[in-house]
C-alpha cells in the first residue's frame, strides 16, 4: 500500500463536537482535566468548546471558563467554535487561538441548524471571518452533510463545491469535510474527495467523520490513499454512545490514533495519554465511552 | 476507486463463532429461527454449529439438532466445524453440506486451541479432510492468528504460508484468513494478502476479520482492493459486546453487507431479512447485539 502520508495531523474536537452530545453536565474542573491531559498527549490541535448561546448548548456554557482556565501549551492550537458575531466576541476575550465557523451542504440542514437559508448564512460568517482575521486569529470552517443530510438525503457534488468555494473566498484557513450523519462510504469518499483534490490543496482539507455505521476507519483509509493528511477525532468517541438514541458518534480520536500507528502513519499523539483523558471523562459520566480503545483499556 | 469486485460472497459464521462465544445457553428454536431467517435473507452460506465435544462449547451442544431441524434451502450451503473424526462422524450423520477444520499460524495459539503442536495436528485434519472428501463434502480450512497471536505476538509471513500451503495440499477447497484478536491493520492485510495472492488463487481465500479495535471494515477495503471476493461475518456482531470482558468481536456481517452495498459491491443479501435473524436473537438474549445496523435499527 504506497502513497500514504507518512505524518498525519489529528485534531481533537471531544471537547466540543463531542460533549455538546453529551446530556450529563460535565463539572468544569473535568473538562479542565481532560484538556490539560489531552494537551499532553501530543495533540497539536483542540476544539476546546463552543461560543454559541448556552440556551442552544447547556452543556458549553463554561465556555469562557474552560478557555481561561486549561494550562495552554506553546506546541498546541486551542480552537472554540464559533456561530456569530456575538460568539466571536465571547471567543476573542477568552483568548482562542483559533476560531472554526461552520454550515452545511445542504440547505434543509442548514436551516435546521443555523435557523438561516445557506445564502443568509454567508454574510453572517464573512462578518465573523473578516473580525476574527483582524485579530489575528486563523479561520477554520466546518461544512456538514457532504455525504449525505438527514432531510434531503444525497447532495449533489456540485452543491457541496459550490459552498466549499464560498467558504474558501471568505478567507478560511482549513476547511473541514464533515460527514455529519455518518453515511460516508469508501468509495464515495474516494469519489467526492478526488473532485475537491481538483479545486483544492488537500492540505487545507481536513476529514470529519462520524462511525454511525462503522466505515469511518474504512473511510479514513480512503482518504489517506488519496493523501489527505488531516483528519477530526473525538476522544474515546465522546458524544457518541451504542446504547443512547441519536447518538452522534465522532469517530473515536483514540482508534483513529492506534490504526494509524499501526499502519506506521505518524500521528505524534500517544495512544496511553490519550486513554487517561478518556478515563477522566468516563470517571464523571459513570457509563464506558464507546472507543475500541477504551474498551481494551477497561478490559486490562 | 477502481478494481473492486463487482460480486463478493458473504458467509455467515454467527450461529457457529457468534453463539460459541455468548455465555447464556440459547434455546434451540431460536437458533433455529435464526438460522432459517439467515437463510432467507439471500445469504449463500451459513456455518450453523460445531461438532466439538460439548465438553468444551456448552453452547453448541445441539448441533445435530440445529443441523436436522433446520429448513434447508437448496441454495444455501450449510456448513460446521469438526475438529476431528469423532466430529466428523456426527456432522455427517447430521448430513452437513460442507465441513470446516482449523488451526493456528502460531504455534502456542494451536497448542493453546487445540491441544496439539502444528506439527501433530496435520495429520488429525488430513484424516478429516480424506474422510469427508470420500463422503462427497468439500472442505473448508481456517487459519487462525494470521495477523497476530495473542501469546506471540507477531506471526511471520512464512510461518503462515506454511501452514497455508499445508492446509491447500491436504484438499481443502478454500482457506479462510482469520485475524482472530482483532489486530490487522490495512496495511498488514495488504502486505499479507500481496504475498498470499502470489502463491495461491485468491478464488480460494477467504477473509476473517474481527473488529475488536475497529478495523475490520478498513481491513475489508484493503482485501476487496487486491480483489479479494468472499468474507466471513457474524450476524449483528454476535459473540462480541462492548461492555463483555473477553469478547470476540467477529464484524458484523450486517455492517459488512451495509458497507459494501453503499459502495456499490453486490453481496445478494438482503439486509432487512438480516436484522430480523438478529432480532431474534436478541429477544433471546435480551441484551442488544453490538452492530451498529442493529444499534440503529433499535433507534426506529
Amino acid at each position: 500500500m504506497n502513497n500514504l502520508p507518512q505524518d498525519v495531523v489529528i485534531k481533537e474536537v471531544g471537547p466540543r463536537d463531542g460533549l455538546q452530545n453529551e446530556k450529563t453536565l460535565i463539572d468544569l474542573d473535568y473538562k479542565i482535566d481532560m484538556i490539560n491531559q489531552l494537551s499532553n498527549s501530543g495533540l497539536s490541535y483542540i476544539e476546546i468548546t463552543s461560543f454559541v448561546h448556552p440556551k442552544w448548548i447547556p452543556q458549553l456554557q463554561d465556555a469562557v471558563d474552560v478557555a481561561k482556565k486549561i494550562d495552554r501549551r506553546d506546541d498546541v492550537t486551542y480552537a472554540a467554535l464559533v456561530p456569530n458575531m456575538k460568539g466571536l466576541e465571547r471567543a476573542l476575550e477568552a483568548d482562542i487561538d483559533e476560531v472554526s465557523i461552520f454550515m452545511s451542504a445542504s440547505e434543509s440542514h442548514n436551516q435546521n441548524n443555523i435557523n438561516k437559508s445557506i445564502a443568509d448564512t454567508y454574510p453572517v460568517l464573512q462578518e465573523v471571518v473578516d473580525e476574527a482575521k483582524a485579530s489575528g486569529k486563523s479561520v477554520r470552517g466546518y461544512i456538514s452533510t457532504v455525504f449525505g443530510c438527514p432531510y434531503e438525503g444525497d447532495v449533489s457534488v456540485d452543491q457541496v463545491m459550490s459552498v466549499c468555494d464560498r467558504l474558501f473566498s471568505m478567507g478560511i484557513d482549513e476547511l473541514s469535510i464533515g460527514d455529519t450523519i455518518g453515511v460516508a462510504n469508501p468509495v464515495q469518499v474516494h469519489n467526492v474527495l478526488s473532485t475537491m483534490k481538483e479545486r483544492f490543496d488537500e492540505n487545507h482539507l481536513a476529514l470529519h467523520f462520524h462511525d454511525t455505521r462503522g466505515m469511518a476507519l474504512a473511510n479514513t483509509l480512503a482518504a489517506l490513499q488519496l493523501g489527505f493528511k488531516t483528519f477530526d477525532g473525538s476522544l474515546g468517541g465522546l458524544g457518541g454512545c451504542p446504547y443512547a438514541k441519536g447518538a452522534s458518534g465522532n469517530v473515536a480520536t483514540d482508534d483513529l490514533v492506534h490504526m494509524l500507528s499501526k499502519m506506521g502513519v505518524n500521528t505524534g499523539v500517544q495512544l496511553d495519554e490519550l486513554l487517561k483523558a478518556g478515563q477522566t471523562i468516563e470517571s464523571f459520566l459513570d457509563k464506558p465511552l464507546p472507543s475500541k480503545q477504551m474498551e481494551l483499556a477497561r478490559r486490562m
